[in-house]
């Protein structure tokens, strides 16, 4: 069976589209060698998609007919979930905004806490691995890769959330299983390798964020991520 | 709070332990740049641990004395997961052996599937990743490696688990939500990028694999494997 490659970018999904995104045509021409009559799938980002024949493939654009109606994508989760995440180093931080995204994230907060060591992030590079994440998880939208924000910053961002957890490496704290049935927007608070402050500790507490551990095992940062998220978005 | 360091290496965690592994006291040496006096954690492999502190350091052995009692280890998982996991690309291969550990892995069997690509292995390296893996995550056994499998012997192999589960990227199957908790003993088999060949699915159920998917997102192989081990391992 073959695999069809699926596209999300800004359109309205009328029947016919024309493609005049030159790192598009590019990657269709040179990298994947399409031919007219090549069929993929686009998202418009806004959880719709359909999929499309390959009229014409041109140097400066590309004509497009859709197959069949514009469906709702079903792959999206019901929770908006936002990870605050404690910038790691570069290999660390895109490994968690891809799988973050395949699990199912919304937002992504890159955070800078007091035991950040990297207090910067490529924040094009960031998204441009969050959109192939979302294309090739099936979802229908890209998460949102915020600038990075200061810890105070973050927790006025998170609340809008119905709850927020942050996750402590120390086993007597409560394990986390999981958010509440009725809870559409979370926020997990994940920290740097040297993890939080004890400063920081209490301001979370103060703003009334759920103390809560992954289990009697030391995960690195990464690992939390992904797990807490995939467990969230359930 | 400075992080005490953790080695696991065969011992018999008596008073006191000499240590002449070259390469070993090399990292204590030189890397980790002990003095004695440094306070460190061993651990047998076997689920015993203590703390000792390091009397001496010098270029052929080391002394070490235990201070206080030698404990049970209390971050193994109580089931014995087994991951067969079809050969991935090395960088892939390597994050799963270094996730898996974390969450909780007690075996893991490569496997040469259908549409693996790779047929090989580099097994000592994943074995270096899952002793770090094993020890910085706070483990009492470093999870056994196995050389690599077809898909017959790996079967064979699971033959002494409770159930086995293999995930296929199908949203219509049933959603993998964890083990049953008589369950002491489960395999968990993930597929190459290609995914799993008709022959193969076919040949699973025969042996009463359990086919299971984790949601309506596509996964790759290593988001797959790290979920539903740290699910498996709850």
């Amino acid at each position: 069976m073959k695999k069809i490659h699926r596209f999300i970018f800004d359109t309205d999904l009328k029947e016919t589209i024309q493609v005049r995104d030159q790192a598009l045509l590019h990657q269709w021409a040179k990298v994947l060698r399409f031919k007219p009559g090549e069929e993929i799938e686009i998202c418009d980002g806004r959880s719709h998609e359909a999929v499309y024949k390959v009229m014409s493939l041109e140097k400066r654009i590309a004509e497009l007919e859709r197959i069949g109606k514009v469906r709702d994508n079903t792959a999206e989760p019901k929770r908006h979930v936002t990870l605050y995440m404690a910038i790691l180093k570069r290999e660390h931080t895109e490994l968690v905004v891809q799988k973050a995204t395949e699990c199912g994230v919304s937002e992504i907060v890159p955070l800078v806490s007091d035991r950040t060591i990297k207090k910067r992030a490529k924040l094009e590079r960031l998204r441009d691995i969050a959109k192939e994440a979302a294309e090739q998880s099936g979802r229908g939208r890209v998460p949102l890769i915020h600038e990075p924000l200061s810890m105070k910053a973050a927790l006025a961002h998170a609340e809008m959330n119905a709850a927020n957890y942050f996750f402590h490496t120390d086993a007597e704290r409560d394990i986390f299983k999981g958010v509440k049935a009725g809870h559409s927007r979370v926020g997990l608070f994940i920290g740097p390798e040297g993890g939080w402050s004890e400063e920081e500790a209490e301001q979370m507490l103060t703003h009334d964020l759920h103390v809560v551990s992954l289990g009697p095992r030391i995960l690195r940062g990464e690992t939390a991520a992904i797990v807490s998220i995939f467990l969230s978005t359930q």
